[in-house]
């Protein structure tokens, strides 16, 4: 499998009032090993289609573009029900991308969710079931795109280092929610 | 001394346009040890002279208050000159207050800047003053209130984990410029 996976990038989206339409934030932090090297941000619609472009995006156009070796999601969707196409975002970015969840997600009411009340629903439970089955790696939950379970587990390990939650995500929860309220609060 | 300070809040402005007024971004990096532990955001009027009152509203407001156990700053100015009182804020948040520079400060220029084109420029040139004299710690320029230079090496020892610059300033800067322009950039 090559050197070990050192530059990661976790995504999470900030809070969002639950009954406001328009873009929820989403914030990037990009490590060097345990080292937080830079902070991306964007905009994704809150329930919208759009989140994979956006992704692609802010890492591509990014100073780390180069560098990165794999992408963290702090869960399958932002801003609600912006589903990511994870395998989309790895072909289009040429890395890894690992979905991970500190607890198994209750897949039947999300796809009754998404049927019942998202726009593009229908499509958006066929990308959360592409995204294939929900597998436990260490002590969390993933999704993954274009990395063996053992690599992904190889990577949680590198890059956790307070708790179970990789440091990428633990500290894009804590940036999402400090900017985006005032001050950062709850568990990722 | 009593026991070693690991609480610790970093602040430091979002980057913004030369000429341009109303308010900037500050953002306050919060770690125990060496561990992000929260994030804090607030805005600071640009070359306004608020930058005291809202640095302890934010902290005293905060989760964190009751924890924290230093204060660091990214230079005694906030938002362009909105010069902090350190002094003042100490003494509001009954906190060591840490000036932290990279750099020996211009201090002719910043009086005559100050004098010739800030609104309160003598009231705010009082206050760089009263700061007390800009001393070298560790790789670092301080100023200091609250704290003997002696408590402000070990405190800078503690908190310096990736170069000169306590691990709060760096991940605030970092923060401060990924939130305000969509990526960060530059070194602290």
């Amino acid at each position: 499998m090559g050197r070990p996976i050192s530059h990661v990038v976790g995504f999470d989206d900030a809070p969002f009032p639950r009954h406001r339409r328009g873009d929820v934030r989403v914030v990037g932090a990009v490590f060097a090993g345990t080292r937080l090297d830079g902070v991306l941000s964007a905009r994704v619609r809150k329930d919208g289609a759009n989140a994979t472009r956006v992704l692609a995006r802010t890492v591509s156009g990014s100073r780390f573009a180069g560098h990165l070796q794999a992408v963290l999601l702090q869960g399958i969707a932002l801003g609600g029900f912006n589903v990511v196409d994870i395998h989309g975002l790895h072909r289009a970015l040429g890395l890894p991308v690992l979905v991970v969840m500190r607890r198994l997600p209750d897949l039947q009411a999300i796809e009754a969710a998404l049927r019942a009340r998202v726009p593009g629903g229908a499509r958006k439970w066929a990308l959360v079931q592409a995204a294939g089955p929900v597998e436990r790696a260490g002590r969390v939950y993933v999704q993954r795109a274009g990395l063996t379970l053992a690599a992904a587990e190889r990577l949680l390990a590198a890059t956790c280092l307070h708790g179970a939650v990789p440091e990428p995500l633990r500290t894009a929860h804590l940036i999402a929610g400090g900017i985006g309220t005032g001050e950062s609060r709850g568990r990722v």
